[in-house]
């Protein structure tokens, strides 16, 4: 579950619920102002994850780094709370405080809330056989965010060797890819998630595709089980993966930062609501999975004969 | 103002406000258990500035530090939260989830949120002349906490120093009393807010009495002066500050941590809120100001003649 679920008891015949969630991490972009976008987006997400396209409040949390000088802190912090509010703006939510302290590293996130009606959400837990899984951005993003590290750092020893298998131009490209995806917001989709019966969500961060795949399996009522078919993963991050063989991003363990939604949708509605998510958004999405019948637990797994797509 | 409050539009004839705050900081007291139930103190503590004392959900920002042996890392980690879950659970509110990162120094702290009907709050704006300042916690508290470290560095030029107004014991007697403070939850001078026509509060922290005062001062929409006339203060303090002149504790600059509610009450309910709060309590709470008409801009000010309090 991406997302605190508190039922509320007030009095009236409608019953409410409050959802909340907080997030926050260190910097991974060069730009401030992308990297307070990107701490936005990724809060954020765990509500779209739920179908919660109205957050009523975000707090930002945020760590000026001690180890700046001060005035290149005051430039970096200034960025990254303009990029945070920018998402949340575009989002349409207002950040209304937070808390702002002094750090060794710096740090961006936050919290968001929601208070939402029964039909405001839906609960991660309604798979059934026959539906299919939706993913709504491409995977690879860390290890794009890490290519373009290598690419500035003194020491070229990575970048000597991923220039095996990728130009300049490929990580630049692959790179800004990255960073469009990361602050893309799942807003579009959740609200689809709506309109074409979707079954639940997760979105896809930390534990790679792999791992919250599983999650979300093992959160369902039914006996199912996710076959996941077809990896979209961003381009020539397969072959930087194979040569350095740190993140198995063929496995699915891969971590992400601001995720795509893995939706699952009773399959006569998917063509349409990847048709509409791609007319909104301007950018493609992809059926990656079919939820079958669990013979034994509740798991996902990655088929051997898995459909890698470069995008 | 300590939260946000944000008006839902619900269907339905009664009108809901999220109401939330954020707070985090770093450890400040040598056991783990009673760091996690202040950080938990501290971000409730703002919720309870509004009257608000049913909070429906806290989500814990948790930073386990870098800097330690695993081992040490694992228990101090393991112990904040459960100081921090175990204060939330005597809140009567449960820790529903939160974020947890690695990083160079320890974090502890949370968000705290309410779904809370108008009846279930007190905007802090509603001083009237006449009125008088309640104070439910004494003052001192980081200065307690420096001598304590003091006495346990290397170095002991300032243990040294302030061994010439303060003995073991009584730095020892501080230490507990500001411990004692920074965990007591002002849950009950909430509920009594309510009880006693309160026209507002605010909490003591970071900005110290008058830094506190002065923004409360400004919120009002009367045209109010606050002009305090006591100072309670852990025994001590005040030496303490006249001999190493950092924290300008009598001027009210002082800062404090998890400090208490300063309450604005109409004169006639003032005796009878300090005698239940402290039969509920067990600990005392001061008439420390009164409000006055302003002739110029709202502020607040510590009297010449002020009267120090040693508690």
């Amino acid at each position: 579950m991406d997302c605190s679920v508190i039922p509320l008891s007030h009095p009236g015949p409608h019953p409410l619920s409050l959802i909340s969630t907080t997030d926050f991490f260190y910097p991974s972009v060069d730009d401030p102002f992308t990297q307070g976008q990107i701490g936005a987006c990724n809060v954020l997400s765990d509500m779209y994850a739920l179908g919660v396209h109205e957050v009523h409040n975000v707090l930002m949390i945020l760590g000026a780094s001690r180890d700046m000088d001060p005035k290149s802190r005051d430039i970096v912090t200034r960025k990254m709370i303009e990029g945070f509010t920018d998402l949340c703006g575009r989002a349409g939510v207002d950040v209304t405080g937070g808390q702002t302290v002094m750090n060794p590293w710096p740090i961006i996130g936050g919290t968001a809330m929601s208070v939402c009606a029964p039909s405001d959400f839906i609960m991660p837990t309604g798979a059934v056989p026959g539906d299919v899984l939706i993913l709504t951005k491409p995977l690879g993003t860390q290890i794009a965010v890490n290519v373009n590290e290598w690419r500035q750092q003194e020491d070229k020893t990575n970048w000597n060797k991923a220039q095996g298998v990728i130009t300049l131009e490929e990580a630049f490209e692959a790179y800004d890819k990255c960073c469009e995806s990361m602050t893309r917001l799942n807003k579009n989709a959740a609200k689809l998630m709506h309109k074409y019966h979707a079954h639940g969500a997760t979105d896809v961060t930390g534990f790679g595709i792999l791992g919250h795949s599983n999650n979300l399996a093992q959160n369902q009522k039914n006996k199912v089980q996710f076959n996941i078919h077809t990896l979209p993963i961003i381009k020539k991050m397969v072959e930087i993966d194979k040569v350095f063989k740190r993140w198995r991003l063929e496995e699915g363990f891969s971590a992400e930062t601001s995720g795509g939604l893995l939706v699952i949708l009773p399959a006569q509605d998917a063509q349409n609501f990847c048709r509409e998510l791609e007319e909104l958004d301007g950018k493609p999405c992809w059926i990656v999975g079919d939820v079958i019948e669990a013979k034994q637990n509740n798991m996902a797994k990655i088929m051997e004969n898995k459909r890698i797509l470069e995008i």
